[in-house]
């Protein structure tokens, strides 16, 4: 073995590892989110306050479904470890899910859930909108389809967020206290690290960082034009993208995980 | 007052009343089956053996919930009395429901889900293909559009009884256990009553002791083909088309009305 065989060998193949395990990460923070928005969206089917609801929020858990099959199956793939994307929503831990913690509170109020809406998918529909033009092909695949639908579900959580803050009393103290309660979960959707700065630089992926600004001012104009006042928070909460999670995730993943947990490798 | 007036007044009115009660609980029947059984599918939303499956039970909850809304709609109207689709969803209580209890069970097992799913998607098929030819336009109208979902419905629960009988003897004794708790439950389905006799007569309705015979003779040649036995039960749940429930229904309608009765009256 000759030192330059092993410069040959080690360099192309060690910076295609740590790209490589840097997408299986970014993929699997895409992922993470839509798999844990779409569980905690599909606890709405039937228990809206209007059965029109429950369909809407209903065909929301399922684009998100959608979204969160293609990723992760895309995360299992290039990770070559035979792990598919059933494998990685039902039999990884806490520690292992990367979604932003925003994702995994539970959805308490109606005008809580509404305003979680309203961030995430504002957040989704910029990030998506932006990595249709990114250089991994499967990402730009799986963002053309998505920038659709998060640019519905952007368009639903506005029209809630308008009637409830323009609504009644009650309406709009609730919907108020929905933003107040998500805010300190905000931030964290537009933290840059080392792992997206480096695939941003690529064209890979899209450094939420950037993101912030054209989000923020479009969920500052609807809470404007909804009559809500500016929300102000000390209080950021972040650790998601690095599986840190809230006691809430636990609950979360009971129930999403039971099943196939209690019978691994039954042939279904 | 003359006797004539009278009986020219009363007749008449004495007969569209009672038909028009009959059909308002015609209609609670079939859409309280339909609604009831949406908010278990739900609950299947990102908690099924795999994340495909998952998205094709919420598509199934979605066409339920869909068929709810449209009976619901339609009862609310004929009864007249001011109460829309979403006044009998979350304000009815638990005697007030029409649904047969099948529908009501809890979910239990995927194999136990996927039973049930054969039975009444089989028996919801033969009655929404009679359905279409009602005299009552609306009734015909919701059943045109049903019969497309609930074939498609049939389809998936036949594809995986065939694959769990067929499958591995964990899923085979998973798939027979499915079958034989819901069996008791199976006959109320096609049960007949004077409500439903008469409505029948006159075109309106269709009886369901007809649908027995087509019903189950393809339930028993899926069950056959995939290589489960015959079963037999001597025990016959019934009394859900006259309000009475097995203890399962009541923490369901608490989960499915919480929100709504939490703030009656709210304007969301």
């Amino acid at each position: 073995m000759n030192g330059f065989e092993l410069s040959e060998r080690s360099r192309p193949i060690g910076r295609m590892d740590s790209d490589k395990s840097q997408r299986v990460a970014y993929a699997l923070r895409l992922g993470d989110d839509a798999l844990i928005a779409a569980q905690r969206m599909g606890e709405w089917i039937a228990a809206a306050p209007q059965l029109e609801e429950d369909v809407a929020l209903g065909n929301i858990a399922l684009d998100l479904l959608g979204q969160a099959r293609s990723l992760l199956s895309y995360a299992g793939q290039l990770e070559g470890a035979g792990r598919d994307e059933d494998t990685l929503a039902y039999f990884r831990d806490e520690r292992d899910f990367l979604n932003a913690q925003i994702f995994e509170l539970a959805n308490g109020d109606f005008g809580f859930t509404i305003a979680r809406l309203l961030v995430t998918s504002t957040y989704q529909f910029e990030l998506y909108r932006r990595l249709q033009a990114s250089t991994d092909d499967t990402l730009a695949a799986v963002a053309a389809k998505a920038v659709k639908e998060v640019d519905y579900h952007r368009d639903h959580a506005t029209q809630w967020t308008l009637r409830l803050g323009d609504g009644t009393e009650e309406s709009h103290r609730r919907i108020q206290q929905g933003v107040e309660d998500v805010w300190p979960y905000v931030a964290e959707l537009f933290e840059s690290d080392d792992l997206v700065a480096s695939l941003a630089a690529e064209g890979i992926a899209v450094d939420p960082a950037t993101l912030r600004e054209p989000a923020m001012s479009y969920v500052d104009s609807v809470l404007a034009e909804a009559t809500l006042p500016q929300t102000e928070t000390s209080v950021h909460h972040t650790g998601g993208r690095r599986g840190i999670h809230t006691e809430q995730m636990g609950y979360l993943l009971a129930e999403m995980q039971h099943l196939a947990r209690s019978h691994p490798g039954a042939q279904w």
